[in-house]
């Protein structure tokens, strides 16, 4: 496949400069692109590069566009980039259907150009849209219900009645619909509440490899369209996931807990449960979220307070032994001075000023 | 199915008030509940709501019976519910033997009643009670003992040797019997030693999905009767895990930690290996226990220590800057009166009091 | 299967003390062991029971060869044990073949003695070494090339062109090769980058189950030879990870940071993206490192600074309410004093001193 830089710019919505007939078949680093190849400029730190790369082109925002090279010009140059790799790396898909070794129960529809592979299992009354791609040992339940465009490799389950939407992808052993942890003190014992609720997955979603969804006790577990959830995160029943999250790896959000649009959670965060975490919030890794989070704050530590407020608390946590002790020493000279004043007091003389 | 309130009295060990003869058939929130249906009354917050429910019969305590209503009276309601829930919901299990698509090895002992979906594999040697449930791609090796009613969902691995009891629940994903994380210092490379022992878990346990629990080096790694365990915990080797406790999502115990009965930990607790938590001790999410807790110890933090007066500590961290400027200050206050005092001291006349 | 302490000896790269021709058929402790078996002394605790134990032989350390009992000395007892138990319970190996029930794709290489079980499906290109195991339900994607000796356990999965080098373990439900968790951002939403790299693991790494190691964005994602990795751990894309380290179960590794050799991650311990962290250092469990570590450093807490230093602050920490009250009452101490000065400095009498 080539394209000249006319097409390649329509598609990234940018503006060419230079001839717009040069053909580009490749991409590559401002180092590794070579000859019919496109490149991109995301960080000015790289900027002096532009004039010695051997690329033919270079795609780069308006104000780095100094160098008189042949290129396009765009506002997202690190998004055109993303856009770029995935035309030139993407392989057509294959539909292979039903293959040999798979097992599809009764009552199931399936669109058009599916692929189910060898130990992929769908149970009875599951109902798949066109172009899905189940990937071997994936097991889907009774009534699971999957979108158009649909991803789910090797290893990963969902359970009974849950629904995922358009253009999902779910990495390797990802467990979607399993139940919720509940249960009623019993005495000493614990006595199982029974989760009859679902998980329902929205457009667009992203979820990484061996991460958890519960089901809800009695509703909904909700993923909002557009989140990008990464590997090994727990979501807990009754969760509402708004869109456009992001939720990095080892992370755990408590049931019932309530993200808003477009919050970024770090790296092994923890929400506990029936909070509500703003639009927009940022909650930066290990930090363990207590109450509810307002919009756009960007919280950080156990329990998590502003961030550059735990950041200027961190850098004193090393120095609290000397403080300590500067309180004990202070403490005594102060005992002293007491003394001392005291003693000074009583020999001024009667009548004195 | 309906049952009269005299029937749903006497499963849940309460009393009727009203006419013990109307039936029910289903169950509701308060709002939700309609003609036919019991609601029930846990939080007394919501004491107002149950004389305008539309429900034929509501389950309450004592202490709340006073709205004229028909009803259950029981010590337990959240608990009553948790069983109405567990009667009005389940439906009635349907064996469904060893499926097309599943794989079964040599000398394997299978109970009456089974369902082994396609895709699971059961090695040789593997001994399987009544009224177990093998969902697709679940895999059990070599000489594996299951008691009856189990269930293990697809994707479960239970490795050879391991032995689970009765009534035992495994979410998808969760691999039963790895083998233990023990290297001896080789140089400066790692020499594996043999994991040999295996896991047994006992009665009534349930495990979330994508768990974790290693085999031992050389005896038991324990899971105790009616422990419930969330999602992607860890149990390291040799654990010896007590009965009825808690364990929420992504919590890791390592290697030959024992937990007394009834302990709870919360979500991204990390206990440390070879030390011992007493019965009822309580752990808050994200603590690490370094060390030994007494029997009912609440702790937190990292390293934990109880629980109240980590809250205190961590009101008073964010306010570690304000703290180290007034220590600064007053060392500097300090000096001046010091050197103050001294002079005024010596401007005492001679002889003076 | 039995051996004279001669041949043990020789095993061991150890010397005989006591009679060489001694058969020994099996090993216990120094308690359980009885006639005909050898046990060791790595604990100097333990050091009073050499001398009453049944077993025929004892494997210790010159320093400890005081006791007249037939044994091998060796320069590392512990390593001794851990070969004596691979010894005598590791069972040989049957080659199984391809099993009924495992699916084969095209084009794919196999060497000999392999073993593949039932619903392990291998995908068109891949190449296989000599004497490998793929336990039940392994997936390998397109084009996976593993060494010999490989043993892939029930559950894995290798995603598409990544590399296992020879003696490779992977315990349950890991998978190799997840997409790495990147995204532009494209206005509110997230555009995928796609992740065409790969993950190469070196000879002798052993993963625990449920683990994640996401392929590289563009080139490789490394694990080096001989490291060992917990359960629940993950590691993101473009990481390099060093020869022998040791990462403990659930912790995590963000994109693109490097590990030297022989680096010691603690559980839940968290490396941020970019960061290196140099040869020998360790880091305790739970930790948060959020910028280089030089080699040999041991660090702890979240931040994470020097551990003794980590200790020692984190022992005041709960005398902070403490410290706040003796701040505050220091300060109006001081305000007491610096008023009585004043006041004592105006009565001494004009001209004194």
């Amino acid at each position: 496949m080539d394209k000249s830089l006319q097409e390649l710019a329509d598609l990234l919505h940018g503006s060419v400069t230079g001839d717009p007939g040069i053909r580009i078949r490749g991409m590559g680093t401002l180092e590794t692109a070579g000859e019919g190849e496109i490149t991109f400029l995301a960080n000015p730190k790289y900027a002096g590069k532009v004039a010695t790369t051997n690329a033919s082109a270079v795609v780069l925002s308006a104000e780095a566009n100094n160098h008189g090279r042949p290129g396009i010009i765009v506002a997202n140059p690190y998004l055109a980039f993303a856009k770029l790799l995935t035309l030139f790396t993407t392989r057509p898909r294959t539909a292979r259907g039903v293959m040999k070794g798979a097992c599809v129960g009764e009552d199931v529809v399936m669109g058009t150009e599916i692929s189910v592979y060898p130990g992929a299992v769908i149970g009875d009354g599951v109902r798949i849209g066109h172009r899905v791609t189940l990937h071997p040992n994936v097991t889907l339940y009774e009534g699971v219900v999957l979108g158009d465009d649909v991803i789910l490799h090797a290893g990963v389950s969902v359970r009974e009645g849950c629904r995922i939407g358009n253009r999902v992808i779910v990495h390797n052993g990802t467990v979607i619909g399993s139940d919720g942890f509940g249960y009623a003190p019993d005495e000493k014992s614990w006595y199982k509440i029974p989760q009859i609720g679902v998980v329902i997955i929205e457009d667009d979603v992203e979820i990484g490899a061996n991460a958890a969804v519960d089901r809800a006790a009695l509703e909904i577990t909700r993923i909002g369209r557009g989140t990008k959830i990464d590997n090994l995160v727990q979501i807990a029943h009754n969760c509402v996931i708004g869109e456009d999250c992001v939720i990095v790896a080892q992370a755990g959000i408590a049931g019932s807990a309530r993200l808003g649009n477009h919050v970024t959670l770090g790296g092994q965060v923890a929400i506990v449960g029936h909070i509500t975490v703003g639009d927009n919030a940022m909650i930066s890794g290990q930090s363990g979220v207590m109450g509810n989070v307002a919009p756009g704050e960007i919280l950080s530590g156990t329990p998590a307070i502003p961030h550059q407020a735990r950041l200027r608390s961190a850098a004193i946590f090393p120095h609290l032994p000397e403080m300590r002790k500067s309180l004990h020493r202070l403490g005594n000279r102060m005992t002293k001075v007491e003394e001392v004043l005291e003693q000074t007091k009583s020999r001024i003389p009667e009548g004195s000023a």
